[in-house]
């Protein structure tokens, strides 16, 4: 490579970075795509690894292999301490990355609002670490009662209503019933409770879709408790306070937080505006202001349009990703960059096992069709053909004898930092 | 289950208390089944995940879900502390399980010969967080000299040229050539080392194998060294000893320990005789002396037969177990227990790709048939069938294209303890 080249560093190799890098594969530009993990994570898929559905390995694609064949591009695994656009740097931990463009697409982490000490006792689901680490408690759970042989039912709670709590919750409650083997405990007599502070699941959702996921989250047997506020968690209840003001407290063999997330502290380092969420103002063409050369995409990134934000969802991370390499390639080209267009191409939300709402182009549908248009979405844009063909093997296999084969408790070692 | 039924209870369900177990299916007792782990791992193939070639749930099965239709056995995820062979009671953590029958067939660990530790900087090869530890060493190693821009070649050491040190070097040495996507590093120049203080490697194989062995290490690029003593290992280097006592220290980015096994510290809770290694002496019957009803198996056990030892192999502990269910059945019926006959079905070692060394049943041969072998016996042997079909098409693909999908670096945090 070049160092003649226009120099783009990319921060961060989820859907808005990887698909950014990939929009400039022919450009010529010498390209710097910088993430603490070695893997690109399929997101959406990683509660079915929370609940032993699926191996870490299907659902995340080792950045180096996704752009082994991608020469204008060097992957570096590094973590980014400091910003500075005024110097078009950006250092990691030992090195220091000059920029001609900077796009940050660092993503989301949970939002425990202030109660960071909830963490350990209600992790959330953003790493792989993550969804093994639940996966762990949820079967050491199980384990643990068969062997002190206590027989009252557990409780699994899960803070958050939206699309992340709804997927959790439903495959708990299809999963408490496929646990076989036991002699002395019922995995079945489980209570799964779904608990929001807001009035509604789904709070994005239409009416009609929302209570059609209502209807089927009844069916596989999860509590749905809304206007409940949580005011603490330990590592065996949660409490709560009511609308009315009135708290009680609920035993929980293990809490999994799925109630908000917050954006990075990168965005905190480019010295622009933040939203409440920590998400950067950006402007109509997802630079920041005073910096044409500066692009935040994706969760990250804070933008109106026709009166409503840009969610922060896989597709528009995606399509952020692919406008910024093509206003690159326009600016190259001597050209100027555009607005962004976000084409909402609708959501859809799983429960469970043929159970889903989709609201695609203002077509409403839930059950068994909802839930095959997921698969069929989600599958598709699985990176790797591999991990495609495995993932849905694996799924038509666990479809056909409710098997969850990936149920392994493995107790880890804490980890040395790598970098 | 009824209380007046034979109690029998297994510590242990690797492949020794597993065919002991399912040697018991249709026999009128009581079992319990106790393993400190959730999961049955197929050791044989766990170097592969430690070279990211397969994931974690290819290789293990979760023992309850191994047992969901034996109805006669209860499995307890719980870790012995202590056993009483006179008052016929093990220890758990909170519990105390009573017994008839005792088979204790809790294996063996790695041998550090006194320098423990060398431990985390020279992890071994048991367990799968053994395996996802030095999966996740070896990739971070080289995203580190990519990142720092070192370009002088890594050097990865095996200590220990028996059947795993062959599997773990071979296989680092083929993969160092499939890793793609560098820019400053090129991982095909790394060097493999493969130690070990003997003057042969695979010390039990007869000398025309080992030296096709040598000749398969060699094509493949591992650079063996016998007759080589390990004295120090430190995170970035190995100390050795040469014959003549000279010593000198390798440069080692990453050192994997496959020179030696002890016995599980539950030999010694028996009160029967020990050898060197930790391993109890059992009678002909596998029983200890004195006590015909507590019975010791696998890598535990610890029997000579025809003059030579009965090896600490997968296919003796097989035998093993299913000998004991056997005994059992026939004390039940009013008979008498049978001394264990090993049957050797002969030695295969892989070194990597189409490269092995077999030695069946007197007729030796090395290659690509000696890999077939390998491979057709493994994949028969896994417990389960989705197992099965996923590890051949993962395999299959790895083959075809020299892909290896599992490369991830997961950063855990600590686990906390399950019981």
């Amino acid at each position: 490579m070049q160092s003649d080249l226009h120099r783009v560093v990319v921060v961060g190799a989820g859907f808005g970075g990887l698909n950014a890098v990939k929009g400039l594969a022919r450009a010529p530009v010498d390209i710097t795509l910088i993430d603490r993990e070695n893997h690109h994570l399929f997101q959406p898929l990683l509660y079915q690894v929370a609940t032993g559905g699926l191996s870490p390995a299907d659902i995340a694609s080792p950045i180096r292999h996704v752009f082994r064949d991608q020469k204008n591009v060097r992957v570096v695994l590094d973590e980014i301490v400091a910003i500075d656009v005024d110097a078009a740097t950006v250092s990691g931990t030992t090195n220091s990355y000059g920029f001609d463009t900077l796009i940050v697409a660092a993503g989301a982490t949970h939002n425990y609002f202030g109660n960071e000490q909830w963490e350990p006792v209600a992790p959330g689901l953003k790493k792989l670490a993550d969804a093994t680490d639940i996966r762990g408690r949820f079967f050491a759970a199980f384990e643990e009662a068969e062997r002190t042989g206590d027989t009252s039912p557990l409780t699994f709670v899960v803070v958050g209503a939206g699309p992340t709590g709804l997927e959790v919750a439903g495959t708990m409650a299809e999963m408490v019933h496929s646990e076989k083997g036991f002699t002395t405990i019922d995995p079945a007599a489980s209570r799964i409770l779904l608990i929001d502070a807001a009035p509604h699941i789904l709070g994005s959702y239409p009416p009609d879709l929302r209570k059609k996921a209502q209807d089927q989250l009844k069916h596989l047997g999860v509590e749905v408790r809304t206007g409940l506020k949580v005011v603490d968690i330990t590592a065996t209840s949660v409490s709560v306070e009511d609308e009315q003001g009135h708290t009680s407290e609920i035993d929980a063999s293990i809490t999994v937080w799925a109630a908000g997330v917050k954006a990075s502290r990168l965005g905190a380092m480019l010295g622009a505006e933040v939203d409440r969420a920590g998400r950067v103002l950006v402007e109509p063409d997802l630079t920041i202001p005073g910096h044409p050369h500066v692009y935040v995409i994706g969760d990250l990134a804070s933008l109106e349009q026709r009166g409503s934000p840009v969610p922060g969802v896989a597709p528009a991370a995606i399509q952020m990703g692919k406008h910024v390499a093509r206003s690159i390639r326009l600016q190259l080209a001597g050209g100027s960059p555009r607005k962004f267009r976000y084409a909402d191409k609708g959501s859809l939300a799983t429960i469970g096992r043929s159970a889903a709402v989709a609201n695609i182009r203002g077509l409403r549908f839930s059950g068994f069709p909802a839930w095959l248009a997921w698969l069929l979405i989600h599958i598709y844009f699985l990176v790797g053909f591999q991990n495609r063909l495995l993932v849905m093997i694996q799924w038509a296999f666990n479809y056909i004898t409710r098997n969850r084969s990936a149920r392994l408790i493995i107790r880890h070692r804490p980890t040395p930092p790598t970098t």
